[in-house]
């Protein structure tokens, strides 16, 4: 079967198409047909050797997608033949705290990704796809679309009324606009993009802030709030924006501390933590069983994940570059039936 | 200033209109106009002299209203003349659990309600009633509409894409199903009448069976969610009921226990609550910040109460042989302006 | 290997040691050899054939085992030759919440049990065993102890100061009384023998109550709270103490629905629970996560379980005998090393 | 009768013993004889004029404080006369999150403090003071004590087993260290000072790190736990020992932001906070909920506040010099009946 290999350090351009021979499920995996795979910050950092750990080459990248399963193991329970499947991104976090992920099972490093035409997984690191999304939206789901539930309602609760901030139009933000639209909260959004903005207000958000034209973004989320500030906020801006975060955040706020689209540069001081009673916490995409929840509100609210553009999967090295040139709306998607 | 008194044990026929002397306000205390009030079930047993408790008479019947801020004492902060404010059930029940909602504080018995002119209210027992409604329906929240919000958000935590089944279309049920169709949750409800059936759809409903048509209708229920059941139940039907609720529950969910419309006879085995794994769970209205919360999703999500009839408030006896006569569907309230 | 299967359904005589192949460890298996395993009333109920489910035969009984690792399969990261582990009773509920734990994976029946000189574990169906207790001692954790533990502290918070109250003085309540009392709570247990109150008294209980000398015991346990009640009760006793276990429930408090010692038969009006404002929920042991909680719990406390009586596992007939016979204070284990 | 006033900006020697009118209750509340009462570091920056809000003076100092009921207004319930209750530190925050914590009802400024021979208290904002506990003793609770409490078992929930580390030997450092020990967590504390480390360990603490002799204390508290780090943190050095705090954190663990004892000045990279996965929080003190649940669990643990030096209340000045001197091992007191 073929696969994609990142066979050397040092980038997309060390990316190779390989014949590998056709793996076997063990007595609890399942082989899946790989339908289709996105692509996500983490992958490219991999692709280009500047993500903090370098793992053993040759890799296999990307942790998420979806595929049809093939085949099954003698044990197997939980799936059957024919069945669509996302992989997980920790593949030994089922459930409870984020103590139970096992670091050395994330799928797309340094366990084989799913960028090859079939992909053999254990049955306790794979959920049921959601019926009413195409494979391309499915396999949008593992990191960004975890990530965002696990932010707001593992960890976080967000009630319907409740402020949520989010921050840029990033994968996980969209996610985040989505669900907390869906759970009845208050969306506010920032982005550079007056475009963008009104994209994301039919995606539910109520409020858009443009940082460029409005560089004290926080302040004009304390004025949308009458000076109450967000509830739960998506931070993925890095220590940039962390300040602004704080200010623009709640009495007991929670603030989500997720990535750094904004540069890892910069400093707090954690005093502001105090000074603001805010919650900062460090968000690791999520378990299984909130991958599992997640899939039942994409279903009741019939949610479809933003696709920004769809590739042949013989064009990821492509892919990797329109992820890291310009700053999309939505996922970049790999179709594997092309 | 104007009354209405219960004035002997025994019924509707000894309420009386009467002149009582205008309250003054203490130093953190207020005085409000009342604009609107509601009936409940509780208000109708005392004034029939079958709730559990008798209070000392003559009382001032209604624990759920809105009125005008008109006076304010020395020390209040929280609000201003002019203010629109619901009073709260437990007038000591700030927030935190239930320990600490002091049981002599219950308006409309022992403490005089206020199916009146104009009321005294400490500040820290009243909310700023949501903008978006009128007065009639902002005289709803106190007790029904805080009662589901505490299941629901409190005590439970509905998060979107789980089942909450709502049992008949009584005033928890009914504000039960708008707030969890608001978080994004499947929603089904129980009722003997299609065509209350397909109004409570209209307020967000996914699905209702009909339990004379279908008297089985856990298993309806389960029929719905592929065998899973009901994530929260609002169980208002009593011990009838409440073994049906068990058989509609998922393992692990919550039945709220609240009420007993179908009858308060009848047992369970408690060793079921073991073998269904689930966690049932008494609900006592709940606390002032439930209740602010719960205005801040009404304002967000636009909701507006469901309002059965209106009666001008010298009418409270034919109220409250309406409220028992039929099963109305939505609140009985009575204006205080006319 | 030897190992003592139930061939036929009905009772303690069916019990037979036969010869099995040695089992292979799969990838992410491990082989144990078997160094004490323990009696629960599961068992008990499994091999009379009165439990409620009927499983395929010959099955291995018994869920509750400690043994040491003597081969892993090519995967296994957890754990390495050597360690010294217990088996856990959910075999795929690593963590989260109830929803995970896949029925057809209860070691002892379907899945066969420890009750052999060696044993075959999945590595995520495992902990390593408290290093301060000895093989006997490690034995009598994965049941009795995670349900204690799971009551207490993941489904329930118990914090210093408030009182737990335990019925009766078996597996699971000997558990609870350890653990609450090294949690700072206050510690009440009710037995019909005094000589067993001033046993658990020596393992940290602050009050007992003879339910013999006083049937209304809940008034007494109302009394020594001085009318407060017990925020956490540890339910055994089914129906027919139900009732009292709410009387003498805190408002708000958390009734753990465990078991039926005092038998199954009785029922009770569900309105008590909205009456008396508690929460009754059912326990189902516990995840593999609880499991570990607890580990580290009894370490730092050097909490030591209660063995009642060991005898050799070749009179594991004459063990269950024993534990039907009399009431034991302790578990009864059986050692696989004589 | 006779209040000690800071009557002027800038320090200690603007306190002056004053006579002021005998305070009357309003009808929710309560007359007290100030029987002793306890400094902090608050009511030190308050009287020196480094606190960053300044007060209209002239103010009476110390949020702290024990008395004996001696006048009750007319709808008093919760108190009678001869009680010995402390007030709290919050007024308005009785229960429920921070959010309903209004600013403007904090004890010792901007409302009058306790250091005077009589106080009025609303009846809301006293609690019960442990009979276990002398004057002196109980003094000491409503800041400190409520702190450790509030962080430990209000936001946190610590269990059996888990680690908690201890900056310092303050006043919240020394109460958290007596709490998370009654709770059967294994402690661990740092220090300058072995003689310190070695008293901690009589409170109930399991190891001590001198960081002045290991400076790169994180590594020694990583050694103490396996590498698995602490899960709550008391952190009440500031931003210099925050970045330790983040290294000697266990995956998920709770960091507790309360004070900056080490200094204000500094900054972290709130990264940090993701590549952790920790939760950072602020804590406020806590709510009068708190306040009760911690003297519950004081009464039943037989916990003794630690007091480092007891001066007659006339002699306020001193003890403030005192406190700012050196850096005691226990609360600083003033005794009001000498």
């Amino acid at each position: 079967m073929k696969a994609i290999e990142l066979q050397s350090p040092g980038g997309i351009d060390s990316l190779r198409m390989v014949e590998r021979p056709m793996p076997e499920p063990g007595r609890q995996e399942m082989i899946i047909k790989v339908k289709a795979t996105a692509l996500n910050y983490r992958d490219a950092e991999i692709v280009r050797g500047s993500y903090h750990t370098n793992f053993r080459l040759p890799l296999v990248p990307l942790s998420d997608g979806v595929g049809e399963v093939i085949a099954i193991g003698a044990e197997v329970s939980r799936f059957k033949i024919g069945d669509r499947v996302c992989g997980t991104f920790w593949q030994r976090w089922v459930g409870g705290s984020f103590a139970m992920a096992e670091p050395s099972y994330q799928r797309g490093g340094p366990i084989d990704g799913l960028l090859s035409e079939v992909a053999r997984l254990d049955e306790q690191a794979a959920v049921m796809a959601p019926a009413n999304l195409s494979d391309v939206e499915a396999a949008t789901l593992p990191c960004a679309g975890v990530t965002a539930w696990h932010a707001l309602f593992t960890e976080g609760s967000v009630k319907p009324g409740e402020t949520v901030l989010c921050l840029g139009t990033g994968g996980v933000s969209l996610f985040a606009v989505q669900f907390a639209a869906a759970a009845g909260a208050r969306v506010i959004v920032t982005s550079s993009s007056d475009e963008k903005l009104a994209r994301v207000k039919q995606l539910g958000a109520h409020d858009g802030v443009n940082y460029r034209t409005d560089p004290d973004w926080a302040s004009a989320v304390l004025t949308l709030t009458d000076g109450r500030g967000a509830d739960h906020v998506i931070e993925v801006g890095g220590p940039q924006s962390f300040a602004q975060s704080l200010k623009a955040a709640a009495q007991g706020a929670q603030i989500n501390v997720i990535g750094y689209l904004g540069g890892s540069d910069g400093a707090i001081n954690p005093l502001d933590i105090f000074r603001r009673q805010v919650s900062a916490r460090g968000i690791p995409v999520g378990s299984r069983q909130s991958f599992e929840a997640m899939t039942r509100a994409i279903a009741v609210n019939r949610l479809r994940p933003v696709i920004d553009r769809i590739l042949p999967w013989s064009q990821a090295a492509e892919a990797f570059r329109y992820l890291e040139r310009g700053s999309p709306f939505g996922k970049v998607v790999l179709d594997h039936t092309q």
